[in-house]
């Protein structure tokens, strides 16, 4: 059941991670792994846990996992130490930890990445209460650069599962486009992707029922509301923001499509202008992505460059990584507010993948472009195929 | 969306246990819930948010939510006040604080209750900054108390919700027992069990994979293990832990299974005597169960007649709640074992719902029965029909 060969391709990146960083090890502590989520899990170990466990990677690549006795066989063929517990994991971790006698040991919270921030309050307070009086009582500090590296840099398997997952994500929009008919509403597209998705047993990149989120012409407000009753008027541009989640991995883009009108059976001029303009802000912001960049500095360039076209700012990141989940923490291409907390300021890395969206709303409907990128050491492949123009919907009859 | 009359039932349950316990103000603070869960969300909210967000509770009954606004359309046919944010949610939260002037602030930090321990070590800490320097910079305290009553007593709604799923479980079970096989494998009774879920659209009141969990007669090792590839011989007992999840809620129950064999078409007189005794350990912990008795002590009820009767101590607790979760936190009527933390020392309270199980490894196999029934003002009142004696399964041709 456990994906071991990724399990070991991640397990050898942390423990590459904490040499590059000079920390000598990493605590993942989680207990009922069903009801709250760690994030770091499912590369670390690939199965929920109930019982109070421990995953300890050290960066001489030692890696362990001490964990309750029923959930030790789900264990043993990972690439991992398995020590199985009946009462209490302390003395299994404390041995453990005396074995590896760390200066620091990283523990999964973070401000600003909720990636990094698997640990609850009260598994922090228990794992304080279980170094007290040892010689780790003030080790703890926090594993966000570690997990950064380790979520960020995407291993082969991770990348060749990202791939698949926009490929499936732009063939069904592909079939989609084909099938469209005029009477369609926001949520008979969102169906038809559903029952597709259904067909071939995927998983949605987020929400199943904001995924895909569908806006259908001028008169629609953006957001985070589900796909409603609206038909597409003719004349006016249907817009798609949709990704599956498949073998783990997700894909996250944003698609439009025109509905030739008697008048327009092409989009008119206007509409070709602000296409350009969101189109070349993607450009101006893709072209400053390079490892060792600031994420915010990213997000200055696609955003001026849409201002000074004359368009208001967009309300949200030019970016963000994509992995396990469409939004994978860790480093944002996004302006330096509040809200974003210091993830702007983080630097990017070869490896990692990113969306480069934004957008314009018009009287034809709302203008959202959102790509996937690998960043390389030189600077970026694209992992969709960049929409250049407007696709146009088949003439009703 | 958001299941508006259930969150009306639960808000005010939260007030009036914020009164009772004369807590001021109660604060759930969360993010990108649908990567890492917050437990009290579903009942509080309802539906999943990406920005930072703050549900207050005050005792003098007043509930309200400050959200990105992208999120908020949902909450607007909740029982709460909203308030909407763009870039920081800090002023509308001190606005809201300072209104309520609370002395103390329950936050969802537990040691021992995972459903308690919603908020991250990470979203502590900006929160700690959020009130640094307020008059609210000292006043952060456990909520587990509060939400131990809030989650643990079921209203209405919720009781008619588990009765519900109790009555499918029960259900199923019985279709299965009529359609069951000899050459059935453990992986073929959940195969059949999860067709017929998956036709009726049911979730699992756990991991998929694992619910149920099927035992097939006495050579069969018992733990966590995924349904395998043993058939049940004659003359032993299958042994399933199941449930289902219906409009949120969950079952918990065993149940045992006889197949008769030429020699014994009824279950021989030694394996009634055990189950007997299972029956009987059973029955000795329920009749401890009242509100205001602490959880260890219904397990030692249950445990020490279990042994009396010559049997090894089971190596889990007694009992757990039931809820949303098979596992609902709370008070656990387990023993004060380490890992527990302080879940046993717990008092039961009316309203609450519980299961009660055990078992013994027998040469007929593992002997496991659970129950689940709802704590009442004088005693108990089973959810669950109990098993009182073996279901013996068709004779195989």
């Amino acid at each position: 059941m456990p994906d071991a060969d990724l399990i070991a391709e991640k397990t050898e990146q942390a423990a590459d991670a904490l040499a590059e960083q000079d920390v000598d090890c990493w605590l993942t502590f989680c207990r009922e792994t069903t009801e709250i989520h760690e994030p770091c899990l499912p590369f670390l170990l690939g199965f929920d846990v109930v019982w109070p466990t421990a995953i300890v990677v050290s960066k001489e690549d030692r890696s362990a996992v001490v964990v309750g006795r029923h959930d030790a066989p789900n264990a043993r063929e990972l690439p991992h130490e398995v020590y199985p517990y009946d009462e209490s994991l302390e003395e299994a971790l404390l041995g453990l930890l005396d074995e590896i006698d760390p200066d620091e040991i990283a523990v999964n919270f973070s401000r600003d990445d909720n990636t990094a921030d698997g640990l609850t309050h009260g598994m922090y307070l228990r794992l304080r209460d279980l170094l007290s009086g040892t010689d780790y009582d003030e080790s703890l500090t926090s594993a966000e650069d570690v997990i950064s590296a380790v979520r960020g840099i995407k291993s082969p398997t991770e990348r060749a599962r990202v791939r698949q997952a926009v490929e499936t994500t732009e063939e069904l929009l592909g079939e989609m486009r084909d099938r469209w008919d005029p009477d369609w509403t926001e949520a008979d597209v969102s169906d038809w992707l559903h029952d597709r998705m259904d067909d071939r047993g995927l998983g949605s990149a987020w929400s199943w029922d904001y995924c895909p989120t569908v806006h259908a012409g001028g008169d629609r407000e953006v957001g985070h509301t589900l796909p409603g009753e609206l038909t597409l008027p003719p004349g006016e541009v249907l817009h798609i923001d949709f990704g599956v989640k498949q073998d783990g991995y997700s894909a996250d883009m944003q698609r439009l499509f025109y509905r030739p009108s008697d008048e327009n059976p092409e989009p008119p001029e206007g509409l070709r202008e602000a296409f350009a303009d969101v189109r070349s802000a993607i450009e101006a912001g893709r072209e400053r992505i390079a490892p060792g960049v600031a994420g915010h500095e990213v997000d200055s360039a696609a955003r001026d460059e849409l201002t000074d076209r004359g368009w208001p700012e967009y309300e949200h990141a030019f970016g963000h990584q994509v992995g396990r989940n469409a939004h994978d923490g860790g480093t944002l291409l996004g302006p330096q507010w509040d809200r974003y907390g210091s993830a702007p300021e983080g630097e990017i890395r070869a490896g990692e993948i990113y969306t480069v969206e934004l957008g314009a709303d018009t009287e034809w409907g709302y203008l959202g472009l959102e790509e996937m990128l690998l960043v390389t050491d030189e600077g970026t492949e694209w992992l969709t195929d960049p929409q250049e123009s407007l696709s146009v919907l088949a003439r009703p009859e």
